[in-house]
């Protein structure tokens, strides 16, 4: 195993707190996968005192950002300031002393990025910045890699966790913006001051950012058409739903022919009418949601949280793990076959079936008499199974059988199975039983 | 820019044709991205007729694989043959040879796999496979590189589109099972011999490999329980929508404590009753959606087509430029910064709101009278635009006015917007008109 990756942290807020979390949670699993430690050496925040809480002894902690910068132990610097200011100052002076930088700063890339990607390139040292856009997301790596052989057509992301959980909820309880807004103020979906995310400044940057590597153009937010959800009324929500249609806050971009071999690029962010049958359309609350349309692939779609501290923090961390494979080994070995590295590969038993753990839909073809389910529910019961719901619809007109429709909760396998050998064995069971797994997916 | 990345495609059938169509096509787009060009230098197929017919004199066209893997002028080998046999002698011989090896063989990787990467580690060659599950959708890629951070606690998925086509009839037309096959048979979704997919096999090969990626583990398919769809009655799929359910073929695997430390997986696939309000619960006909549940990141989705020619090359030739930009380039700069690179990013302007074309919900508050409707249909004939649809709500009790609320089709916004200036200035329309642009995303 090569050397550890030495990572300095600049900002120590709710994500670079769960990136620190995360790193020390997970640190055998991202080693194992990595082939080699991914370490936080040390952490600038002004408030040194709860840097010092979260490290809890286990970084260095400064007050000043730049110190990250001049250290010589350190190859990496995560940039979780934001805004444009020191930020910029800061990824700038990373760049100059060759090192690599790791942001989720969008704003910062979307009016600045073709400067900061010139200089990096100059100084042959990586700005990663999966983070930037949609959170936990994978979209950046989705289209600058998985996307490489398509003809990209357009690309529109539901991107704003803040404005998607306002429009969900004005939807679902018919209350306006403002009161809805209020609410998410109060539950943390929406900052304090909330004109970046309602006016659609920060979908904006976003897909200023996707639009770049969709067409291989720079970086072009100055053009982009931005319209936020303040001016949206309950009311046109409710005459899209009849029409059926939803309401989404889309960042949109997509090529234009102009004709005589001319090209333009439409780069916008609005509230926009989506048909409800749509998979995007049900994208709900803070969950974010892009949608890539390729000439080859088709259309594809991304979906998870669009923020939050361990979402980002996934983000950031995976960043640092492609640093931590490019830098050093070899080149072919780069990404392992099977994810972790190959000396890391371990064997996990495959239990049995009867060892999973699932719950059950049973159908049951039994004599329409009574005191058949009690028997059944009693069985059950006896193998410590419990049941979710019942369902037994009228047997049909002159019939004597019926159907009984039970969902139990999650439960093993092994149960379930002498349970269904007991039930089968009753004389008012009338045929072979049916057993399907059932999944909730929480 | 370096010199190209010469490819020997062996095997020139649906996906083959599919990945020497698209590189063909996008062949200057992909440069723009790969830093070099990716170049099929010859094909392979037993059918070389066919093989002429879609090279069209591009490639050179052979009747024998080995003989690419005996090429000194071939860097990569594509494997499409499909099957144990030849494909897994030809794939070892590469290897031996060298040669970096693409596949979209789930089935060779699931019984073969541990032997193939372990012959590939020691010849320091990469065998890409971002096809061999779920075709266009870049899982391969996620769970390799973007949920590095994680802890994965359970990937689940629709990875077999020939089964999820037959379930999403037999639930919208009430057809039995064998009714459907025939049909899809029939259409091209199922083929003629479909017993890997309607038997699970496939969608276990699949999920064998995910399995591994999520949890570092060798391939361990021979431990896999698999049941396929071919029992289901429609009978089950009604009661379960009855109970908020829907019937999908699920790959599922995940990681159990066992207690004292110790751990094992499930690892199944089966017919499988899932949530209706989930979204994977809505992905219907031939599409494919993977979901991963990592503890940091929480729930991600990945959806797009599973299958086909295009969608499967657009997976294959991702493989192809990773291989390209990471072979001789400078490490740093493997995956440039905006997707495409640097010396190939270029201006696409930006086009003003005006130019867009969308279609628009137009909400017009009016007073109650007759011939306003026609008034405000004849304004947008006059402006070239059509009307998709018309809801005109009556009149709340007492009222003299409503609200006529317009669905148009695609247009250009500055048709759009001198429409409602002239709509705006009837004396009829009460209040400032409200404008929402639409997108079906299709």
């Amino acid at each position: 195993m090569t050397k550890e990756l030495r990572v300095g942290l600049a900002g120590i807020g709710t994500v670079g707190a769960g990136t620190f979390d995360v790193l020390a949670r997970n640190r055998e699993e991202i080693m194992r996968r990595a082939g080699r430690a991914v370490r936080i050496e040390a952490v600038a925040d002004i408030n040194t005192e709860r840097a010092r809480q979260i490290t809890a002894g286990r970084a260095r902690v400064l007050d000043d950002a730049f110190a990250l910068v001049a250290d010589p132990e350190i190859d990496v610097i995560i940039e979780l300031i934001g805004g444009y200011g020191i930020a910029k100052t800061l990824v700038l002076a990373a760049i100059a002393q060759g090192k690599h930088v790791v942001t989720a700063n969008k704003a910062l890339l979307a009016l600045h990025g073709n400067e900061i990607f010139a200089k990096a390139r100059e100084a042959g040292v990586t700005v990663a910045f999966e983070a930037a856009v949609a959170g936990g997301i994978p979209i950046i790596k989705a289209m600058r890699e998985a996307m490489a052989a398509n003809r990209i057509e357009w690309v529109a992301g539901i991107i704003n966790g803040t404005t998607n959980f306002i429009l969900s909820e004005m939807r679902d309880k018919g209350l306006p913006f403002a009161e809805v807004l209020k609410q998410a103020q109060a539950l943390g979906y929406a900052e304090a001051d909330p004109t970046f995310d309602i006016e659609g400044v920060d979908a904006g940057h976003k897909i200023a950012i996707l639009s770049a590597l969709a067409f291989g153009t720079p970086l072009q937010f100055e053009g982009a058409h931005i319209e936020g959800i303040t001016k949206l009324e309950s009311k046109d929500i409710r005459y899209a739903e009849r029409l059926g249609y939803r309401i989404k806050l889309l960042g949109m971009t997509q090529r234009r022919s102009m004709g005589e071999g001319k090209e333009g690029l439409e780069l916008r962010v609005h509230p926009t009418l989506i048909p409800a049958a749509r998979l995007i359309a049900s994208v709900e609350g803070a969950m974010n949601a892009v949608w890539v349309k390729g000439d080859a692939v088709g259309h594809t779609m991304y979906y998870g949280k669009g923020a939050g501290a361990e979402p980002t923090a996934s983000a950031v961390i995976a960043d640092l793990v492609d640093l931590a494979r490019a830098l050093d080994g070899p080149m072919e070995q780069r990404v392992p076959a099977l994810a972790f590295q190959a000396d890391q590969v371990r064997v996990l038993p495959v239990l049995p079936i009867e060892s999973i753990e699932s719950a059950y839909y049973l159908r049951i073809q039994v004599a329409d008499e009574p005191g058949v389910l009690a028997d059944i529910t009693r069985i059950l019961a006896d193998q410590e199974i419990s049941i979710d719901a019942v369902l037994q619809p009228e047997p049909a007109e002159g019939e004597a059988q019926t159907d009984i429709i039970l969902l139990t909760h999650r439960c093993v396998e092994g149960h379930v199975k002498r349970a269904m050998a007991s039930i089968q064995a009753l004389t008012t069971v009338l045929a072979p039983l049916v057993m399907i797994r059932l999944e909730d997916l929480s």
